[in-house]
């Protein structure tokens, strides 16, 4: 076990460096042209970290630019400005849109596999997805998932952990959760039903005015920062911070495969450069942005911020695992894409065991 | 303070996205100029992570090359090639050379400062880290340390959570620090030689030989991967984790001004990049080597992998923080460099021990 993981270790480290340090393209009668591209977004005007503010499409957009020194040019289109919100996958599929801004799990409907890649229930955090993600073969999963659509996704951002979201009532137990309305979209909800959540899909705007009427008892949306954003604390005072349904949240920047191969290699190689870059600093802002808004909510807006009770979270996993049984058992690729997510995760939990998670208990105030 | 604290993120914040997304500049006759610059290395030749593979000083200097099209190429020195090891701060401070690679708390004699951009005893992960250099304020502190010197610095790699290091006996209690002969460079040194270590500095190549032949009985390096390449598990089987040392260790890419203001705009952000984008990759494969390191070890070289006790953890922090006092006494840039990067720490703290620490805590297998 442990040799066959070094190996796979070094094959993909190795095969990321060759890809990513190609040989410099020579100068040729390309590195004049110019491209004008259009890139949708999942997320609408104003929504930070998805289209406004550090890291999000619209600072990743005007870097391509400045490091391009404009030969590409992408105008920016946030939901429901060119198309509809979730309709982005499909125009860059068939290349009616060269980018589109958002997170993989969107496309889950197409195949189960693109959950993977965005936010794994009980899964890992920033470490450990961008360690799979670089050198552990999740990059050359997700090019092979998206293969057959003509599309490439690339991480260019994360939220960090994903809060469980507010609640009207305490939860202690497992019970409290039976015929609980809640906005839960995904997989976590898909999990909740089992314990007789009655799931609700909301968009966003709409998620305050049906908690504060009382529509809905419970709302999962993103952590602190999004969160107080939309008023949520005004409507519910039980913050459950346990973040089973997204340990880490990595955004997607999808590409159109015959617009990428137009592009001259030194382009290509500035477009993933500002992926990588926006993936820290989006970490990076959610870090501090959520730092000060927690801070906030606990000592100035009279929010509890709680963990799950043991046997909730123990509930969960179970519940977890036997909807990922279910959801990758026909389909090979799904299955591949599960298993190599979750022999990645064991062999680096040893690691953050004995390292992060020691700086967390042990050292911190 | 909590008000405060949102007004301090809040410019932070405008001042990094302003500076971050300037405008583009206009095509100039400098887009068609070519440089040609010199990186010397703190690092030798061959070491894995610093001088080559992902993420280090040999990657960034083929990515710049990459993403200018040739316009940048920096010629990369190992450590003793072109000037010893440590002598890269001044050359680049007096122009000589453009550019080194290495870490900013070998600085630390110029001033105590230096220490917050690399690693800080009982200070911020991973996450912290770059939260703080990039929303935090810490890289406008950066910038204003490193100003009498003519120099900048960027973050541009992180091997996430160092340890202890390697014992040849058991650590049960603070006397049994007392006496030992430890290889121990840097503050993690100076607060163990208040608990009567005797500090040893050797280095890389030395220590193994010391350490086999008893001439030392205790050795800290880096992490399972870089630390296995030296055989220290043949030495010596106590490995103690707990990285109350270097919680973090950020990679410093460090550049002369004269020579940074002759770079146009559109280069300018593609160093800038490419070093964001060292940072994360270096992260990601520290993270998947030390991981796999870590695993062999323990399951295959007989090596037991430990927390240091409570009781020593305390006397350390106790013993830190009096020497942080000491250090930061009589010089009001330190202090001010001190006093923000533990006033975000605590904000941050409070945010980590509810998100990751659940992670690691309660989800984690």
């Amino acid at each position: 076990m442990t040799n066959e993981r070094r190996d796979f270790i070094k094959k993909t480290s190795l095969a990321g460096i060759g890809a990513a340090i190609a040989v410099p393209s020579i100068a040729s009668a390309d590195s004049k042209k110019t491209f004008r591209w259009k890139m949708t977004n999942c997320y609408g005007a104003g929504a930070p970290f998805y289209s406004t503010g550090p890291g999000s499409a619209s600072y990743f957009c005007k870097r391509v630019e400045e490091l391009t020194d404009g030969r590409l040019r992408i105008k920016h289109y946030p939901a429901g400005e060119l198309i509809p919100a979730m309709e982005g996958f499909d125009a860059v599929s068939k290349g009616t849109i060269e980018m589109n801004w958002g997170n993989s799990f969107f496309w889950a409907g197409k195949t189960f596999a693109a959950q993977y890649f965005t936010a794994v229930p009980f899964g890992m955090n920033f470490q450990g997805t961008n360690a799979w993600l670089q050198f552990g073969g999740g990059q050359e999963l997700w090019d092979e998932v998206y293969k057959p659509f003509n599309v490439i996704g690339l991480a260019a951002g994360n939220t960090g952990v994903q809060m469980t979201g507010w609640f009207k009532k305490e939860i202690k137990d497992v019970k409290d959760l039976d015929g609980l309305r809640m906005r839960v979209p995904g997989l976590a909800g898909k999990v909740l039903e089992q314990l007789g959540v009655s799931v609700k899909l909301l968009p966003g705007g709409e998620i305050f005015p049906a908690l504060e009427r009382g529509v809905i008892d419970a709302a999962e949306f993103v952590g602190p920062f999004q969160d107080r954003r939309m008023g949520f604390q005004k409507a519910a005072k039980f913050y459950y911070t346990t973040g089973w349904g997204e340990p880490s949240n990595t955004t997607e920047c999808l590409i159109n495969k015959d617009a990428w191969a137009t592009l001259p290699k030194d382009i290509q190689a500035i477009v993933k450069t500002v992926a990588a870059e926006c993936n820290l600093m989006g970490l990076s802002w959610s870090e501090a942005n959520n730092s000060e808004a927690l801070e906030d909510l606990v000592k100035n807006q009279g929010v509890e911020a709680k963990t799950l009770p043991d046997s909730v979270i123990e509930k969960l996993r179970e519940l977890t695992f036997v909807t990922y049984a279910k959801l990758t058992a026909n389909d090979p690729l799904v299955k591949k894409v599960h298993e190599s997510y979750f022999a990645f995760k064991a062999m680096h939990d040893d690691w953050q065991n004995k390292s992060e998670e020691v700086v967390m208990t042990k050292l911190s105030s």
